[in-house]
């Protein structure tokens, strides 16, 4: 359908908050059309009227999964839409890229990975960060020992505004952070836990406390919210022999490398032990200044011509799911710890 | 046995990592005498050489409890140590300021209350922090309705350093949110859950996640840990009209109001309520710079002389007890939501 | 030429580091038509492709002068051309927005103010911060007597890169804090002392530290240069009564109103007076949040439409030049304070 | 006189703002006796009641310098008084540590230079700054040609209150930044120009722009003020390939090191040089944490036992000195820049 001499045809779902972004990277790519828009909201679509010239702006989504031509669609539209469009697509034997999270449960997002699987087309998640050169460094980091044993992480993701009606701040803002530790830690959590409070409508909650529960008692926690005074992006971990901090807001210091840890010291005294805490410098790395969302989008499309398997595939979105739907039911539950083990097996 | 004429004779039990703060106001108060400086390690007795002249250094705590004509004790010892010396000194008829936690358990708590009843003592609990300018000015926004309904409220202690062997992050650190919580809102949690690492020594935890869930899912969020890389001291406060971030550790801008809130508007339209994002000013109050420390102090002294209860009374460290008792066995059974009213509940 | 019911048909010379901002908000304006956009360069032209359909780009400046229907040209080339290209479009009868500095040096500027006087063109100059928010906030301030008498200014604007190989920092980055100070104190300073060192080539200053000096020992300095380790654009005004602190850099804290100040106190002692430091709250207005240079840029077309003079007009450029021309014969000459009066008086 | 096995006799003159530190340093070091503390201010020596057992508090001078039993003396008191006192004191055979500056003439200084060498004893300055870690860090940093050549470096010192009746910015805190950068830079100015502005009273300047005029136009601007809404004391170095920031008021990152610089690129393109932008990582070293002033001290007492030169000797203050005297006659003739050379020379 598409090769490496004519330019991957694909169409955009959804113009609304994060819909530029895409749409501006598509349009900017060399070797791929963006052939349409689609917004169901006049009023949105009018905001990208003369910004692509070329592209068909639309409102009638049956059309363009319709025509044949398209090879890949993108889909950012609300999150409870994304299981229905990205079925469609993936039908219609299209490479589907969809914003996170991938489905609002585990089923809808087995059914969007087995489809995809059996129609081989390349199925991709909106999960950004595992893209932004801050996290990839931090990865790096992780991956050659520099941190020594990780013994926690936490991240709180925050800002004023941005309030959700369907969705809560769990499958709107942490999605980032659960997606980000899953490829940090290259492993899934055992178990997770939740709180939240509704305090706007008393339905959807606006504040969510994630913490997942990695083998070893290995422990992230992430504060997401969209009620509060500050725009907040950081997360910090804690390792046996470093510490980084990174804060995804600051302008200087995304990175801050600690060279600073607590050390078991000899035998125990009295029955105890003793530990010293050991203090050196602090690195801020140079990081690569690229926009983590090119980056995306070239490994959407490069994974679509090679017929590989992009970072951020389905699978990676599925576990992204099953963490956020074992951190809903925990948060219906009263924080009450779930295990993933059994929302993970396959239904035969 | 004291009066407004002659000092109030003071004996001071611990002079390790607080204890100088304590001797060094307590030496300084006109209306007091530091009579005893009491440690059972010699090297610690010895950093308090040539500082208090007139006071007697001295090992032995049986000596100075014996000493009738000492009127009160302040204890900085080890949080396990607390209960004993300060049953020990009320039942001696000595007025007893003990350093947080007042005790390690709900019930040696409510022994230590109802001895100072009965023998007509001071009993207080060194929560510094409800004497702290900051502390109060929230305080008295708060009752002025100037944050309009309280949505929640998040707090991080954390540090490099002072590990502890034989408690753990959430008796240690978190006595302090929770004691300024429970001060700021006024009333008492129905529930709480807790999670936490024990990364150094898989027996202690050093990071503690808390939640205290409020009347009216109004949840209060503690981070305590002494495995950070940097030193932070922050609360947030949420409210329906405005916010407040309270950082402990800044130079100039210990606390921010920020006139911003999310309001909802009208009635719903498809179903969905629209919310709309207030911004205003933020306004960083001029701050009384004194010693919390010593307000604390005098409050104790003061106290004593009137026979009123102090703010930081044995009601109140029994309160906060009530709270870590619950945090503790929440910790202990995976983040299990425990409730607050069984353990209240006044044994015959 | 121009009236409210057809667009004003600019054309815009030069498309480098400012131009591509200039051109967007330009495109945007509904009033506005962007008939040209010239570069000489075809490597910078070719940034614009596709971005501005409809409008012409083209390297030929002679052939959109000679275009009739041109009725504004904006300039945004290199500072040395500045005086050329703009007496041309005014001599051809079209109103000209010019970059700053207007000209580099005083006759070209008042040649360039009579020319447009005597065409009854609207002459204006880039001085974009008389149309930022924050500028305008502390503008107000200062009228309302908010900060009592100002005792003095002080400015920093330095930044690593943007090395300019004709310019030096003093014409190319301190005419923003000139043209701030001069709007803010509406008057014009007595004399001028600049100092400087040409760091990278021996003969264009990298850095420059510029001093005003005001009637009545008021003093303003300037801190610019290109050769710094990180980006800083701050001013900070110190009043009798309160100072401000203005952070261009800042996400949050653009302006800080320091209710803070040093009074005298009564007749002196000993013959010394002694003076009492007051220390109040600190406010950060909300400030609006419009680009100053789509401001800017309506205040060019208003000023076009209604024959009126826009904020930053001709006579205001020639000023920032007279200044800047005093602190060029003072950089020459060892840092000498340069009397501005004389370089005023026009030549008959 | 002294020797290593009896304790130094020191009596100090001046317990004011900074005579605290000095006193509680003086009182804790083994090999030092604070045999007096002199004050002629009954209501500041008051302050030290209680606080230094053993040594007499008084406020005859003539009486203490009178007793021959003192080794040597330590001057805070304010600085138009430092001269005589230090003049007296060496003529009795006393070693002499004076606070900043020296003299406030460059005879003065002279005069005391001479003595001292005449009388064999040893003169100190406190130039505290030059024990400071930071700052020795940043001296190994340019000895071992980390920064490459310095292009030019600039401090600023400003604060709110401590206003001087006296004394103006120039003397008052500027001989921190001139003893840092004659320190740093191994080497004396050639010129110096000084503006200033006396805001409050007309007469002392509050607020002082320095500029030393090095060889090789390497430039050092001073801003020093205590006329500033906050605490600032921040110094950059900027170097051709690398550059530090030196905030001495940070917690955290005192210092940072930035592997920033700008190259000259190859031969000029049409006359003019290319220059390319490097930005690599930036490393904020851990320092040691010791109190300068106990190093600053522990130099005193250790020059006098072995007979050499401390750091911050009399020669070094006399500079300093020297720096501030053409700064002063800069200032009082409108900036004109002052030679030093002519001021150095000694006179027969």
């Amino acid at each position: 359908m598409s090769n490496q001499s004519s330019p991957l045809r694909v169409a955009q779902f959804g113009y609304g908050y994060w819909g530029p972004n895409l749409a501006r990277n598509l349009y900017q790519m060399p070797d791929v059309e963006l052939s349409y828009l689609v917004d169901r909201d006049p009023q949105v679509l009018a905001n990208a009227m003369g910004l692509f010239p070329g592209t068909t702006l639309i409102g009638d989504a049956d059309q363009v999964l319709a025509d044949e031509t398209v090879d890949a669609v993108v889909i950012a539209t609300p999150a409870k839409t994304h299981f229905a469009l990205a079925q469609a697509a993936l039908s219609l034997g299209k490479h589907v890229f969809v914003e996170k999270p991938l489905a609002m449960n585990l089923a809808d997002a087995r059914t969007l990975v087995d489809l995809a699987a059996e129609r081989q087309r390349v199925l991709m998640v909106g999960h950004v960060f595992e893209y932004n050169s801050a996290v990839r460094y931090i990865k790096s980091a992780l991956e050659q020992g520099e941190l020594g044993d990780v013994y926690y992480l936490y991240s709180r993701r925050v800002n004023l505004g941005r309030v959700q009606s369907d969705i809560n701040a769990l499958w709107s803002i942490a999605p980032h952070d659960v997606s980000i530790a899953l490829y940090l830690l290259g492993q899934m959590p055992e178990s997770v836990s939740c709180h939240g409070a509704a305090c706007l409508n008393g339905e959807v909650e606006d504040v969510i406390f994630l913490t997942l529960h990695f083998p070893g008692d290995l422990l992230c926690h992430v504060h997401a919210s969209w009620l509060d005074p500050s725009k907040q992006r950081e997360m910090t971990i804690v390792g046996s022999r470093k510490m980084i901090v990174y804060d995804d807001v600051a302008s200087e210091d995304k990175i801050r490398i600690y060279d600073k840890g607590v050390y078991r010291r000899g035998d125990p005294i009295y029955g105890e032990y003793q530990f010293k805490v050991h203090s050196g410098d602090i690195l801020v790395p140079r990081l690569d200044m690229r926009e983590p969302l090119r980056t995306e989008m070239e490994d959407f499309v490069r994974s679509i011509h090679n017929g590989e398997q992009p970072q951020a595939n389905g699978e990676n979105g599925l576990r992204v799911v099953a963490v956020l739907t074992a951190g809903q039911m925990s948060l219906e539950q009263g924080g009450m710890k779930v295990q993933l083990a059994p929302l993970l097996e396959r239904k035969g």
